[in-house]
C-alpha cells in the first residue's frame, strides 16, 4: 500500500516528526511505502517539520534570547526558492522563562525574532515565514521591530528599551532606519492563534498569565499595549491574528505586511500534500485530544477533507477520544483509533505515547490485514 | 462472514450474555452471521448462560438461602439429555450477604445448594453440573450434604446445625439416609477455583474475609474446617478445586463423586464451539482485564488455542490490556483491542463499558472493512 502519514503533535508526548516515524516503521516493516508529512502549527517544531518535509538545511544563527542572553538557534533555509522559516518560539520562546524578574514580560523582548528575520535577509531570502505561536513575550513585537531598525520614543522624546515595560510609555515612533530590504520581501505569517491584540481573547488578557503577568498585572499591562496599539496603527481594526506570539502578528502586519496562513496550510501547500493524498491507498493522522474542537478545523480534519476527495480511507490515532464517531467520517475521517490501552492518568499516558502509539498502529494494521490471509 | 462471538463477562460491568450481544448487534447489521456463545465460569451467571447458548429451560424451585430465608432461583434443564445445570451462587451467593451476624460465615449454609440437587434430581436428571462460584458460603458442604440427608454429630453425640459453626465440633457422621438415587447421577463440578480446601490458598484463608470472617477468626475457622476435612475423609489429600465455594468442591467430589471441569470446558462441549469456531471467518473474544495472567488459560487464550488450530483469525476486547501481543499472538489471539477511548478512571471505565465496548466493535469493524471499498 502507498501510505501517507501526517499526524499532528501530541502535546507534550510526541512531536509531529516522532509520531510520523513510528507509523512509518511499522507500515515499512511489512513491505508498505510511506510518505511522512510533519505537520507544525507555526509554534515551535515548525522549522525542524518543514526542513524534514523538503529537504531544506538548517542554518544556525546567533540570537538574543528573550531575556537578552546569547543563544545558537536554527532558521530553515531552501536555496532553489530563496525561501526562509523562522520560528519566534526559538528565538524567543516560553523555554527561557524562568519565574524571576528577568523574565518577567516588563522586561522579554521579541528582539531576537528580529534578528532571525535579518540572518535570512541577510541569507538571500525573497520569502520569510515567521512561525508564530510558544512565545515568551508579550511586548507586541516591539522588540521584533526594534531589531530591523524601528525607534519607539516616549513624551520626553527618549528613545524606549525594546521590551514589554516600554508599551505604555511609547508617545511616538519612528521607522526612519527600518531595513530597506525588508520591503522586497514577502512575509507569510504561519500561525493557528486566532487572538486580536487586545481585549478578553487578546494577547495580553488570554495568554499573558501564563507568561508571568500575575492577576493584578493584567489590566495595566492591557492599557500599555492599546497605548502601544494606538501609537503604531492609530487604533483602526484588531485584526485576527494581531494577538499571536504576544502581539508579533499585530507587528509583521503592520510593518512587513504580513499575510496570514494557517499552519497547515502552509505545510499542506509546501508538500503537496493533497497531490500526495490523491495517490495514496490509505491515510493516517491524529492528534493528541480530539474532541468536538476537532471538527472547528483542526488538523485531522484538514486531512479529512482532502482525503474525502478523493476517496481514500482515513485512520486517526488519537490519545484521547470524545465524540461521536459520525460526524468525523462526515469529515472524512474514517476511522479513530485511541491508543491508551488500559486505565491510567493523562501523565502516565502522556509519558506512554509512543509506547502506545507505537502498539495502536500495529493492532490496526493487524486488524487491517486480518482477513486477507 | 461467519463469526463466532464467545467474549467472558467482565466482572462488575457486562454478563458474557451483553457483550456478546453488542457484537452480533454491530456485524448482523452489515449483514454478517453470528454465532453466539456465552461463557460461565461455574459463577453467578452460569445457568442463565447454558439456557441461552443450549436452548434449555429455566425451571424455578424454591429453596433455602444461606440465612435460611426462603428464595426462588432458576436451575437450567434439558430434558432430550435429561441433564440439569445448577449454581451454588444462585442459591448460597454472596448477594444475600448483609454485613450482620445472621449471614456471618458461622451461621450460613450451603443448604439451599443442596436442595437444588434434590430438584434436579426430582426433574429426572441423570447429569447434573453444579456451577461453583459465587457463593457467601464457607461451610465446607455441610449444607449442602444435610440436604441430601448426611448427618453430622459432635462428641456427645448431638445432630449438630448444618452451617459454618458446626465444622470444628463434628466427631462423626452418617450417611444413611443419603438420598440413594443420586448414585445413579453423573456430576460435574464447572469452577475455575483452583484453591484446596485448606490452607494459605484454602476456602477459609483465601476467601473467608470477603465473605465476612475478621481476621482473628480466620485461624479457628480453619482449625474447624480442617477437624471437618480429618472426620470426612480422614485427611487424605486435599485436592485442587476443593475449596471452591466455600468447600463445596470437597463435599461433591467426596460424596457424590464429582469430577471438576474448568467452567471454559463445559461450554465449549456444551456448544459444540470447535466446531463452529473451525466453520467460523472470525472469531470474537474478550474479557475485562487482560494481563500476563491471561495467558494461563483464561477464556479467551481457550478460544485462541482452538481457532489456531484451524486457522481463524481472533481478535478480543478488552477492558484493559497490559502486556505482550506477540504471546498472545502465539496462543491464537490475533489482535487485542482496548475498548478504553479516554482518560478515565476503572470506576468510570466500568460504568462505560458498555459503550465502550459498542463503539469499540465499531471501529474494528470499520477497520476490517476499510480496505474492502
Amino acid at each position: 500500500m502507498n501510505i501517507v502519514t501526517a499526524i499532528d503533535s501530541m502535546k507534550g508526548s510526541l512531536s509531529s516528526i516522532e509520531a510520523n516515524q513510528i507509523v512509518a516503521e511499522v507500515f515499512t516493516k511489512q513491505g508498505h511505502v510511506v510518505k511522512e508529512v510533519a505537520i507544525a502549527d507555526g509554534g515551535e517544531g515548525t522549522v525542524a517539520a518543514v526542513v524534514k518535509n523538503s529537504g531544506g538545511q538548517q542554518i544556525p544563527v546567533q540570537i538574543k534570547a528573550l531575556d537578552g542572553q546569547l543563544v545558537t538557534v536554527d532558521f530553515g533555509w531552501f536555496e532553489s526558492q530563496k525561501l526562509a522559516v523562522i520560528e519566534s518560539a526559538a528565538a524567543s520562546g516560553i523555554q527561557y522563562l524562568d519565574g524571576t524578574e528577568k523574565t518577567h514580560p516588563l522586561n522579554t523582548s521579541s528582539y531576537g525574532t528580529g534578528e532571525l528575520i535579518l540572518a535570512a535577509m541577510e541569507q538571500g531570502a525573497k520569502t520569510i515565514v515567521v512561525g508564530l505561536g510558544g512565545t515568551g513575550t508579550v511586548d507586541g513585537g516591539i522588540g521584533l521591530l526594534s531589531a530591523l531598525g524601528v525607534e519607539f520614543f516616549d513624551q520626553a522624546g527618549q528613545l524606549l528599551p525594546a521590551k514589554g515595560s516600554s508599551l505604555g510609555q511609547i508617545t511616538h515612533f519612528s521607522d526612519e532606519h527600518l531595513e530597506s530590504r525588508l520591503a522586497e520581501i514577502t512575509f507569510l505569517i504561519a500561525s493557528d492563534v486566532a487572538s486580536p491584540l487586545l481585549g478578553d481573547s487578546g494577547a495580553v488578557h488570554m495568554f499573558g498569565r501564563q507568561k508571568g503577568l500575575t492577576e493584578n498585572e493584567v489590566d495595566k499591562y492591557e492599557y500599555g499595549m492599546k497605548n502601544y496599539q494606538k501609537v503604531i496603527s492609530g487604533a483602526q481594526d484588531d485584526f485576527s491574528g494581531d494577538g499571536a506570539a504576544g502581539g508579533l502578528g499585530f507587528a509583521i502586519r503592520v510593518f512587513l505586511k504580513g499575510v496570514f496562513y494557517s499552519g497547515f496550510e502552509f505545510i499542506s501547500e509546501q508538500t503537496d500534500l493533497e497531490q500526495a493524498i490523491e495517490q495514496a491507498d490509505l491515510v493516517i493522522t491524529g492528534e493528541g485530544q480530539m474532541d468536538v474542537q476537532s471538527l472547528q478545523g483542526k488538523v485531522p480534519i484538514g486531512i479529512g477533507r482532502i482525503a474525502k476527495k478523493y476517496n481514500v480511507p482515513v485512520i486517526a490515532f488519537v490519545g484521547s477520544f470524545k465524540g461521536d464517531q459520525k460526524r468525523f467520517s462526515e469529515e472524512g475521517v474514517s476511522v479513530i483509533v485511541p491508543i491508551i490501552d488500559h486505565i491510567t492518568t493523562l501523565d502516565e499516558a502522556m509519558i506512554e505515547a509512543k509506547t502506545n502509539l507505537y502498539k495502536a498502529v500495529q493492532r490496526t494494521l493487524d486488524i487491517l490485514l486480518l482477513m486477507k490471509e
